[in-house]
């Protein structure tokens, strides 16, 4: 670990850093969800929710729900307190596009924001940072542009609904009511609360500093007025991993003081790395993780040669004393992807009481992850410039609530 | 003097301060610009620099350009070369709508631009830089865009050519290809240069930080893709008052880094107060200024209270010791306004030499004063609101360079 990390994270008492651009715990340790949801504020999604959720839109549960990946929220209770009222909401997520080729993480939050798209009915806003990525990675503007509309297509293929769904990049949108709410939303953050928020430094360049009132300006509906025109009222919910919560507390904090309403938040943890916990998949290190574009034979080996076991050294010790579920990263894989509830908790109690191998784990896993890839894929190849031109046409969504 | 500005005078060695948004000396003394051009790094302009002016252009040199109240500039001799060499430039400057009047002193970079466009047959766009002013007075939206486009209608008063000017406020035209140079300059521009260069502090929110990108990037023209294709190489020339000359420092250090040409300036010094030299008219003392929107009386009124004069106290005095014309605010009032140079002489050695009376100078400049602002009243009345559109319009100027 760098040394610049290691100062970090010891001067957290959590001993991790997350923020938007960094994850990082001590060697050896994991994240403490539990710390972050302290810190930052936010709450856990329990039971009582989750069941909630099944009653509202009788649909079972998406698994990242089932399961606890998206597992923190701020004030999802009152969006489903007005959704029973009969008040709609919209969605808004989005992607830094700073490589071509997604990862199975850089999916979960789009698989997500699918399934709820679908359940509620409700329409969706996805926004492409390419202007942070031109200013964070040293991208040229039309090289971020082009990575931006790749990774739409990777976006689309996940199956959202082009009558509900804008996709748009910064580059192409911002302007007009939308920049109107950026520099509204930059008059309400001091430089001191941005350094305090996000860990600017004097070595940063203005542009870093400027850009959070670019992603806090989706969260607010007059910033689409073709989209929602007269519905200022509209509320916001957010599905995003719990790095980017940041962004969204400074956007909690100043929408008041504007007359909007806060955009409420659903978080997920982080999809780990092959090997192990301490983070979240890193895209500058290929074998850390499985992307959509590898093949069968590139997962397959990637699994066998990378996923962190749990699994004991020997057969005879793996036989009396079981696996260790806890860090082993193919359950944990199979915990995202494997949907049937009734063979992971199979697998689990078979691997974890010695009666089943970490091969035959893996084994499943590659099966899991090969049928996932080989669908999206298929899904992406599909998908046109033309479908991406309207997914990211400016335009009013006509069924947006249907 | 406000305790804040004693003390960033204090830590000034010049012992003034000078920046687009303060311009104070210490009490007593006037602005030294000699002292300006020294430590901004500007040259000074020449008689031999406005002769080439006047030779080029085939017309005598506007006032501002003869009597030195632009005095200072960069780069402006490479135009003229370039110019020589039958290359031409177009012409940006602006303004910050932060009030609904305009006194004399914000006419000064119209008046002279106009003579610009005119003298070298060349397109110019003006920015309205409400989104500044929205930030920095603490103005909604809605008043910025009102102000801004009333002080279109004063602009456009000035006599500019509708078919090579474009006049936009940034919360129109923010967005597309000026937004993505925004993104590039401010990649550029470090926390610590901006705080350097303008002085920021912890306590300014980060739109502050940001704007100095969105007044640099007009200086580009591919900023303007729909008035300049294919012309990236264009040069720009920038009138202005000196104050504004950080944020060129600024745009002219990043430009070569982003392959674009340095904007040349042309640089005025500031038209002082009624009450004296020691700085700019200030839009919130309304004594302090003649207002386009001043009566007749108005304006015989406030040259006769408020109006320092350099003439000795009795008449005896006056006659065998004549006035300081140094700080004599009507004589300096006619070196900006008064275009007959015989006539200003005349004035300045009868004043100068105690054959005349500060009462016969401020009745000449209330003549001319009144007179310009009748004129500048006429020409404002008959702006209608279509005219505006046309000068905001997003369009081609089919006859920009004839």
């Amino acid at each position: 670990m760098a040394a610049v990390f290691k100062k970090k994270i010891e001067s957290e008492s959590s001993g991790q850093v997350v923020n938007p651009w960094e994850v990082f715990v001590q060697d050896g340790e994991k994240i403490d969800y539990d710390k972050l949801i302290e810190k930052f504020g936010c709450q856990r999604i329990d039971l009582s929710l989750i069941n909630r959720v099944q009653r509202l839109t009788c649909l079972q549960p998406h698994v990242f729900l089932r399961r606890g990946v998206f597992f923190a929220h701020r004030d999802f209770n009152e969006i489903l307190d007005a959704y029973e009222r009969g008040h709609k909401f919209y969605l808004y997520t989005g992607r830094g596009p700073s490589s071509e080729a997604l990862h199975l993480g850089h999916l979960i939050p789009f698989l997500f924001t699918k399934y709820f798209q679908e359940a509620f009915k409700v329409p969706l806003v996805i926004q492409l940072t390419d202007d942070e990525k031109c200013m964070w990675k040293n991208l040229s503007v039309e090289e971020s542009q082009r990575l931006a509309r790749e990774n739409a297509k990777d976006i689309i293929a996940c199956g959202f609904d082009v009558t509900k769904t804008l996709i748009f990049s910064d580059f192409d949108y911002v302007g007009g009511a939308f920049y109107k709410n950026m520099v509204k939303v930059a008059k309400c953050v001091t430089l001191n609360k941005a350094k305090g928020i996000f860990g600017f430094s004097g070595e940063d360049h203005i542009g870093k500093l400027s850009f959070p009132a670019v992603q806090a300006v989706p969260s607010f509906p007059s910033s689409f007025p073709h989209l929602f025109p007269g519905m200022d009222n509209l509320r916001c919910l957010v599905p995003c991993a719990i790095d980017q919560d940041p962004y969204f507390r400074m956007t909690r904090d100043v929408a008041p003081r504007l007359g909007y309403s806060k955009p409420a938040l659903i978080e997920s943890s982080f999809f780990p790395a092959l090997q192990g916990n301490n983070g979240k998949m890193s895209a500058s290190d290929p074998n850390s993780a499985i992307y959509v574009t590898d093949t069968t034979e590139d997962i397959k080996n990637k699994i066998k040669r990378y996923a962190l076991s749990g699994g004991k050294d020997t057969l005879e010790k793996q036989k009396s004393l079981g696996a260790n579920l806890e860090v082993d990263i193919s359950v944990k894989y199979l915990s995202f992807f494997l949907e049937d509830d009734f063979e992971l908790e199979h697998i689990r109690k078979e691997y974890g009481e010695g009666r089943m191998q970490t091969g035959g784990v893996k084994n499943r896993l590659t099966e899991v992850l090969t049928q996932m890839v080989e669908r999206h894929r298929k899904a992406r190849a599909a998908i046109t410039d033309e479908m991406v031109d309207a997914f990211m046409a400016v335009r009013p969504l006509p069924s947006m609530f249907e």
